[in-house]
């Protein structure tokens, strides 16, 4: 009987090679297809193309016995790194002729990351971070665009320096996660073009392909077009955003999940529960939850509270979230079951549909969880 | 150029293709692996094995140019979705003549999805249900096993009225997720064997293989032993625990984590941010917490509900959250950021080397979400 197993353990073994090897020779096709595209000018990531192919896929899957939606995880795995592979070759230029781009904060991690894209897609990429000072006026001379990407608390500043050496014909944009203080700060600053960005992620993606980016409109938009059409050509999706709605979300994206994930781990140190012990209770949500609250603290502290004490309207945002807080812990207190889920049923209401996605994206990180750290 | 991007897009297809014949073919294989482990009492899930298989299969990969950590990740989804297709067969029984199991709440997602699993492995199954009580007597006589798994909010009632018709020669255990409490009270209520269970998984799992079953002694734990073996047929992991330390750390798993979900979809609400429009602003990590968080909102409130007011050190930890959560919120009301780093900092040693750990097993995440849903 063992032998029997050790037999079909074989031909398991024997199937995976082939498995691989045909993975890697999707990579070499990858790489003709990257080639491709640079050549004609075609962004690395078509929406429609992928779907058609996912629903074709689906389809064979159904018919070989096979689960659709295992096979589509499989699939979408298989796409990603073909994206990822692509993004390590070149890209193509979104402008006839190269671009010049000053890089303010060209050391940065995001300054780093997208400098090496600018260089991919052909363009010059000249960068300026805390002690080309001196540099800065030559450097900004004959710049096509000059991008600020500086921790928040120094956006400001950097602005307003930079500003200075600018002429009316060149474009000033910003990387900041708070739009309408920035663009403004810009429009005053500079009297030229101006565009308010913010990248949808942080430095160590393995790619930008189907990352998102929040585009602000500050003045003369058409001049910023190509600039939004290289983001495009790198696979990017574009989010055109009001700056105050853009802002508003972000108070809570970052302000206060920020500051929920260190009152989660301070409150965890009070109460002595470590969080390696924890995993030993942990259902796979809570794993999840946890290491999303975990890997905040193998980061610097001071780019956090640089987030979080943004501005005032962020820190009015969190004392408001405080009152908040009071508010519904009185029913924790009263033991007003009721009461809670009343508020529950409000939250469930405000939800809507969208309770349904929830659970089923959330499923399907758990599953991965389990299948990879389980 | 354009007709070469098609040409090269077919040999993709073609590709693809082939990698979905072999996993139809591996699938197959697995159904006669499952065979012979079910016929030679072997567990679907062998931890060795497994990581041997994946420390060849990261080599093989390297070997043909592909990244070890993405090859990896593919094999991982590949033998999960063999444990499940394992786990749709039938599974190696615990011990040498079948026993009779009473699942007192068997028609809830857990009873059903436990009593299929113990039906699968040769036992039999009884279960006893809210309308069920006047049989009580008859299917409790005879049975080897009682294993209560209701509501929270009813496990003690359950468990006192159950324990009545027990005799001593019987065990009797309880899926409730608090444990000191109800261990206790099953001690108290039944002479004979006693064990406190929780597995830590939701009815919505594809499968228990890899999940976590806690386990807190009661009396005579010899009599349990076949019990767990069981389990461990089923492919779980098994944490055996102390009940005070199982229950303290589920105060926060379960009562704080969903009292913060409420507290973050209702503060939502009342600034008027709706989830779907969130997710236009979102990073790939604030989508996941949405997703976590929305998931809550799919469910029934009252389960939620009993959840958070189980008992009263449960009620007492949310007090002080709100009172640590004060504290906090006074630095941010007076703008002192020298003060949350210094507490961040706290919280980074705290985490110690769980933040790296956090920063990878998150970014895997952060990757496959936004493969799927990006």
């Amino acid at each position: 009987m063992s032998t029997s197993l050790e037999e079909l353990r074989k031909r398991l073994d024997t199937i995976d090679e082939s498995v691989l090897r045909l993975l890697a020779e999707r990579q070499d096709i990858i790489r003709q297809v990257a080639e491709t595209k640079r050549k004609t000018g075609v962004p690395v990531y078509v929406a429609g193309r992928e779907q058609e192919k996912t629903d074709r896929f689906r389809e064979q899957a159904a018919q070989l016995g096979i689960s659709p939606d295992w096979a589509e995880d499989f699939l979408r795995m298989m796409m990603s790194a073909s994206r990822a592979n692509q993004s390590e070759a070149t890209f193509p230029s979104a402008t006839p002729e190269p671009k010049t781009w000053l890089i303010v904060g060209g050391e940065g991690g995001m300054g780093r990351l997208y400098a090496e894209l600018i260089r991919k897609s052909g363009h010059q990429v000249r960068t300026l971070d805390r002690n080309d000072w001196l540099k800065a006026r030559a450097l900004t001379e004959g710049a096509d665009v000059v991008l600020v990407t500086v921790p928040i608390n120094l956006t400001g500043d950097v602005i307003t320096r930079i500003a200075r050496f600018m002429s009316p014909e060149q474009l000033l944009c910003d990387f900041t996660s708070i739009k309408a203080e920035y663009v403004n700060l810009m429009l005053q600053a500079h009297d030229g073009p101006v565009v308010g960005l913010h990248p949808m992620h942080g430095p160590d993606v393995r790619q930008v392909s189907r990352q998102l980016m929040v585009v602000c409109e500050g003045r003369q938009p058409e001049a910023a077009e190509w600039l939004i059409r290289q983001f495009e050509l790198w696979g990017m999706r574009i989010k055109r955003a009001d700056a105050d709605m853009h802002d508003r979300a972000m108070h809570l994206v970052q302000g206060l999940r920020h500051f929920v994930a260190l009152l989660h781990a301070s409150f965890m140190n009070r109460l002595d529960l470590r969080p390696e012990d924890m995993l030993d209770y942990s259902s796979p949500i809570y794993r999840a939850e946890l290491m999303m609250t975990g890997r905040i603290f193998a980061q610097d502290a001071r780019l956090y509270a640089d987030i979080v004490f943004s501005d005032a309207e962020r820190i009015r945002m969190l004392t408001d979230f405080l009152g908040h807080h009071t508010a519904l812990a009185e029913m924790v207190r009263t033991g007003d079951k009721e009461r809670f889920i009343r508020e529950f049923e409000t939250a469930t209401d405000f939800f809507g549909a969208f309770g349904a996605q929830a659970l089923k994206e959330s499923g399907y990180l758990i599953n991965r969880l389990a299948d990879r750290f389980g």
